[in-house]
C-alpha cells in the first residue's frame, strides 16, 4: 500500500481547523494512523486538541519522531481569495487552500511515509507522531502538554523532525538545526514635566530615552556564532503622546525587541539592558523602568548525526545539501528541543498565513520521499 | 487731578474681554483718554479691535509709548475660582479677576500715569498708547495692525516701554530687554517596514531618529552672550503608534522645541537642523524630513538710555535696580523692537492664566508711580 500525501493534505485542508478548532484533523489522523497499527492517544489539554501516535514499543532503545501542528491561522477576509479557503482545489500544478504550507501538507508527508514504512518489517525502534491543534495560538497546551504526557507516561523520541516549512525558494535549500532566540524590552522614562523654555527646571524623559535607545541601537551584541547570525536589537517603537510644543512632557515609553543567538541568554541580556539604563538614569535623573519578557531561549542541534542524517536524504532526493540555518521565526522546536535532538525540514514556506495560500503538488511528494529515506536510513 | 489705577484696572476687569471679544475694554480706554486730551484712534483690523493713543503733536522729536493688551484668556470653568472672574472682587490686600495681573493692571497703571503726566505743561514730545485687544490670540490683527497703522499714518515712538508682567516674585526685581528666539521643528522619519528578526531586511526609521535626536540633544548650542542664557534645545516627543514587537515600523515622528539667543538666527538653525538631518539620512539609508517653524527671532534692546532710565526709575521706588533679563515667554515686544528701542517692564506674573488670578492691590499703585517717572525723567 502507499499512502497518497496529496489527498491527504487535501482532506486535512477540508477539515477547518482554525486554532482552537480541532475541526476533524486530528480525528481523521487518529483514524488513518490507528488502522495503520499505531498506537494513538489523545493527549489533550485544558481543551486543546492533541494527538500522540507510536508504532512499535515503548521505551525501544532507537525512536524517531515527528513533530507538527494541523491548526491554521484565520483565513482572513474569504472574498480575498481566487478559491475557497477550505476547498482543497488543484489548479496549475497547486493545491490551494488554508493550511498547504503551514502545516497540513508537511503533517501529511510525515505521517504518509510513517503509516508506509511501517507496513515493512517493524526495527527494534519506534516511530512516533506528535502533532498538536494549537502551535499557532498560545501554544501553552499544544506540543508542550504532549512532551508533559510523553514524560509521564515513559514515552520518549530519540530524534526529531519539526515538519514547518524551513525553504526559502527551493525545496529542500534549507533545513534549520536552531533559533535565536527572542526578548522584548518595555522601557519607560520618568522625569519632571515642564516649560520647554526653561529645561533646566524640567527633566526631559526624552533626552535619557534617546540617549539609552541610541546606545543600545549602536551596541555590538556579537558577530555572529558558529552556527547563528550576529545577534540584533530593534527599536520598534518610541511613543509620548505630547501635543504641545511649548511642554517638556513627564514620560516617555519605548520598546525595543532583540533576537540573540548562543552567546546570549534572556538573562544575560536583560543585566545588560538594565546596566545600560541605570547608567543613563544616573547621568540624566531620569527614572528608567524596564519591564523585559523573553519569549524564547535560543537554542542548537549541533551539526551531528541527525543533521547529517536529514541532508543526506535531502541531497539524494534534490541532489544538493540543505544549508543548516538557525533563521526564522519560533515554532514548537523550541520545546522539543529540551527533550532529544531536534531539527525542522518542510516546504517552502512562501505563502504561509497569506491570502491563496497554495503548496505545489510535486514538492509533497518529494517532501513524503525524504521523510521516508531518513525513515529507513534511520532504523538500517 | 490723579487718575486711580487700582479702580481702572478694577473697571477693566468687569470687561469681559475674553480674546476676541473687546468686551468694552477698550471702549473705556478710549473715553478717559479722549477725555484727558489724548486722540484717540481705533487702528481696528480684520475685526480684531485696537486703540491707538497720542498726546502731543504727531512726529515730534522725543515720543514715549506703552504698549499693552486688554484682552485676556478663558476663565476655565467658573467653579473652580474663589470669586467671580468678572467680579474684580478686592479682599486681602488684592485686587481679584481674570486679567489681574495678565495685564488689565498694567495697561491701568500706564494709562493712570499718562493721563496724569499731561495735566503738567506739555513737552516738546509725545506720550502714546499702543492698546490691542488680541495678544493672546494668533496676535496677527493686533499691535502688528497698530504698529502698521502708525507707519502709514506717519505716528512713531522713539522709545517703548511694554506693561507684561515681568516680575518672578517680587515687584521690580526683573525688567526684560529681549527675548529668546523660538524655532520648532517636526521630523518625520521614513523607512521601510519589516519584521524586527530581520532588521537588514527593513530601514528602521527609529534607528535614524534616535541617532538625529541624540546628535541634537547632545549639540551645544552655545555658551550663552553677553546678554542671553546658553540657548536650548528639548525634544518635546516621539511618536510612532506600532503596537507590534516583531515589526519594525515604516514611519515615526518627532518635534523638537530650540530656544535661542543671538548667536543664531531662525535660518541658521533650520540650516543647521537641516544638515544634521541629511547626514543622519545619508548614514542609515532612512528619508528624515523636517517642517521647521520659527515663530520668533531673538531680539535685544541693548542696554542703554532706555534701560538705564527704566532702571533708574525702579531703584528709586524699591530702592534696588532690576536684573536686566532676556528670559521668559514671547510677547509684543518682539513686533515692537523692529520700530523703536522697547523694554518690559510689569508687575509679578505668579498667577497669571491661572485661577484666581490676582495682584497685589499696593503693587498697581507703585507700578503707575514707577512708569510717572520714567515719563517725567525722559522728557526732563
Ligand atoms: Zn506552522
Ligand atoms: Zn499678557
Amino acid at each position: 500500500m502507499t499512502t497518497d500525501p496529496v489527498a491527504l493534505t487535501a482532506d486535512l485542508i477540508r477539515c477547518p481547523s482554525v486554532t482552537p478548532e480541532e475541526g476533524g484533523a486530528l480525528t481523521l489522523l487518529e483514524g488513518l494512523l490507528s488502522q495503520a497499527g499505531f498506537e494513538c492517544t489523545r493527549t489533550d489539554r485544558n481543551g486543546t486538541p492533541n494527538l500522540y501516535a507510536r508504532w512499535g514499543r515503548r521505551g525501544a532503545n532507537r525512536s524517531f519522531g515527528f513533530n507538527g501542528h494541523t491548526d491554521v491561522v484565520p483565513v482572513g477576509n474569504p472574498g480575498d481569495w481566487s478559491v475557497d479557503p477550505f476547498g482543497a482545489v488543484q489548479k496549475d500544478g497547486y493545491l490551494w487552500g488554508r493550511g498547504a504550507t503551514d502545516m497540513k501538507s508537511g503533517v501529511a508527508a510525515f505521517a504518509a511515509a510513517a503509516i508506509d514504512f511501517v507496513t515493512d518489517t517493524p526495527p527494534d525502534g519506534a516511530v512516533i507522531l506528535a502533532i498538536t491543534g494549537d502551535e499557532e495560538g498560545l501554544g501553552t497546551d499544544g506540543t508542550r502538554a504532549i512532551l508533559d504526557w510523553m514524560d509521564e507516561a515513559g514515552e520518549a523520541m530519540s530524534h526529531c523532525i519539526v515538519g514547518e516549512p524551513t525553504c526559502p525558494e527551493t525545496f529542500g535549500e534549507m533545513i534549520k538545526i536552531g533559533r535565536r532566540g527572542s526578548l522584548t524590552a518595555r522601557i519607560t522614562a520618568t522625569g519632571v514635566q515642564g516649560h520647554s523654555a526653561y529645561p533646566h527646571r524640567a527633566k526631559n524623559p526624552l533626552t535619557a530615552m534617546v540617549a539609552l535607545l541610541h546606545r543600545l541601537d549602536t551596541a555590538e551584541l556579537d558577530q555572529g556564532t558558529a552556527h547563528f547570525d550576529p545577534s540584533t536589537l530593534a527599536v520598534v517603537t518610541v511613543d509620548t503622546g505630547n501635543p504641545a510644543t511649548n511642554v517638556i512632557p513627564a514620560q516617555s515609553r519605548a520598546t525595543v525587541n532583540i533576537r540573540f543567538n548562543d552567546r546570549h541568554s534572556g538573562a544575560s541580556l536583560s543585566d545588560w539592558l538594565q546596566a545600560e539604563a541605570a547608567e543613563v538614569a544616573k547621568a540624566t535623573g531620569v527614572r528608567l523602568d524596564l519591564d523585559i519578557t523573553v519569549s524564547g531561549e535560543s537554542f542548537i542541534t549541533p551539526p551531528g548525526e541527525l543533521s547529517a542524517l536529514v541532508s543526506a536524504a535531502v541531497e539524494a532526493e534534490t541532489g544538493a545539501a540543505p544549508v543548516l540555518s538557525t533563521t526564522g521565526g519560533t515554532s514548537d522546536a523550541r520545546f522539543v528541543k529540551d527533550h532529544c535532538p531536534v531539527v525542522e525540514l518542510g516546504l517552502v514556506g512562501k505563502t504561509m498565513h497569506a491570502v491563496d495560500e497554495r503548496v505545489e503538488i510535486a514538492q509533497i511528494h518529494r517532501l513524503k520521499t525524504v521523510y521516508a529515506r531518513i525513515l529507513t536510513d534511520y532504523f538500517a
